[in-house]
């Protein structure tokens, strides 16, 4: 399955973790959100649009980087 | 009226704080919460007992100091 991993400023406890994840798994094509804080990475399996990825990442608060 | 000041370790985003102003609000006793990220300090007004805020801050994932 595809994957698409986000970098991603600005998550830095378990909430933002929850958050981040909350606002990816509702979007159409997304199979599964695993997010690697320690890293500030955000892999999101499934085969949804990388830019809608990115702008659900901001819009929940956090800064998507690269 | 009385106020409590808690040094509180752990609270890095705004998550946090409404975590910890949540856990605080519903004591008995407890008027106000305010909580100050970058000073690390909680202030609670109101007659509420310093240990049981303590415990409440501690049981909402975070750590008092002193």
């Amino acid at each position: 399955m595809a994957q698409t991993v986000l970098k991603v400023e600005g998550m830095s406890c378990n909430h933002c973790k929850m958050a981040v994840e909350k606002a990816l798994r509702n979007i159409s094509g997304v199979e599964s959100v695993q997010v690697d804080l320690a890293q500030k990475e955000v892999v999101v399996s499934g085969s949804a649009d990388r830019g809608q990825l990115a702008k659900a990442v901001e819009e929940a608060g956090y800064t998507v980087v690269g």
